[in-house]
């Protein structure tokens, strides 16, 4: 993280702002009667109103306070600045769920360098939850009470392990084989957490998640999260994760490593 | 529901007495660092203190408010009562997704009159949210904003449906596959929501939940919500569901029917 030049404090802001004007955009349309649009010809990826509505309300806010900033954002697309920075924004990362009504999607913001994300949000509006990573460290804001949070560095045995992933269905049939291979070796696996299940890496009640197909949007904000807590983020075979791609997230380099190694064997 | 000789408002506002003495006592447990005693020689079924003390806490009430009442709870068992009511309980239902500090398990409450449950709870503390069934109709009050609950009778078709179970490994090898010929109809199946996956039928925004192997405490509180939603709780036979067992619920009687054909086919 090389955000010495940056105004950290700014930026903090910023990205707070950022995820109050997505949930604002976004509760009124939780649990109505929404009509996803299908944006995947071969199967089924919804996106809805509230999605765009959260993204545009995120690029208003930008637009008054950092216009020199780029930002790459799931609905809209990329747009250049000229500041070095890039707002990597996923407005409702898990719409699956959202149209479900569980409480498991999240707004994503991740502020890149270039080199990854130097900040980042998991923002849950239904349950009041926001988790926030930045230099000074990870923390949790529910309902006003912020509390610092740290990942689990305690469980180093993939036996003692908590494993989340999305869908049991994970990624390729080669990709899938590698994640049934870590998964046959921990204590306990779940699924269906979406962005929530980094957040809970972030607090220390689960140790891994392993995702495939990820896009940026999908990693910067629960990367800068769970860094920020004390964990590690890489793709699969251990290089840098802020693109997507294969992504493994541990609490700690024990079980990174163990899990890497048997993605890999 | 026989409840014509039962004082249901004093029964209601034992039942919230109960949740309110159960999230009270979980909650301080939540997301701390608990070790889980395992159940299950053959596997791993956790419970922990925050189980324990949440029924205990229940059971306190019972015996002041409702002496005269069963009670059949998962930690501590049954104990017989004199009026014909037995309350049904479990503390905490998801304790796998409890101990991952995810916010998708309950604590159920029904009151059985011997042919099934006249009123249930299904709390979830963390995200301040209560659903309540009773003669009256079904409710969700979520940080003080009480809203009436209908299930969703627009969807009739599997093609349109959202499916939500626990584990993708449902039940024994019969009763996955039959679980896997409803989820290849319908749009969208989710996993891992434990007891929620029922509320959120009670809301409108998913359609069924198909799970094997539950037990009476599982079944009763989130049956007593979809009933009185509008919904259908049956076994996948379309026998009583109060008992537990395997378990079908449907947001109308049409897509009941369509899951049923499949899973007996």
């Amino acid at each position: 993280m090389a955000q010495a030049q940056h105004d950290m404090a700014e930026l903090t802001e910023v990205a707070h702002a950022l995820a109050d004007a997505a949930g604002a955009a976004i509760q009124p349309y939780f649990r109505t009667k929404l009509t996803p649009e299908n944006k995947d010809a071969q199967g089924f990826d919804p996106v809805t109103i509230a999605d765009r509505a959260a993204e545009a309300a995120m690029r208003d806010v930008l637009a008054i306070r950092r216009p020199q900033d780029g930002i790459y954002g799931e609905e809209y697309g990329r747009q250049d600045g000229t500041s070095g920075l890039t707002w990597v924004l996923d407005p409702i990362d898990g719409t699956r769920a959202f149209i479900c009504g569980a409480p498991t999607w999240g707004c994503l913001i991740g502020l890149d360098d270039g080199s990854g994300p130097i900040l980042g949000i998991v923002d849950q509006p239904h349950t009041g939850e926001r988790f926030f990573g930045g230099p000074n460290g990870a923390t949790l804001t529910h309902h006003g009470i912020t509390t610092s949070l740290q990942t689990n560095r305690a469980t180093t045995a993939l036996s003692g392990a908590k494993l989340l992933t999305t869908f049991p269905e994970v990624g390729q049939a080669a990709e899938r084989a590698a994640f049934e291979r870590v998964r046959d070796q921990v204590q306990l696996t779940r699924y269906g957490l979406d962005c929530y299940a980094y957040a809970l890496i972030a607090t220390g009640q689960v140790d891994l998640v392993i995702e495939a197909g990820l896009n940026a949007y999908d990693i910067q904000g629960p990367q800068a999260v769970i860094e920020a807590a004390g964990g590690i983020v890489t793709t699969w075979d251990g290089g840098p994760a802020h693109q997507g791609g294969r992504i493994l997230a541990a609490g700690n380099k024990a079980l990174h490593q163990a899990a890497m190694d048997l993605l890999n064997s």
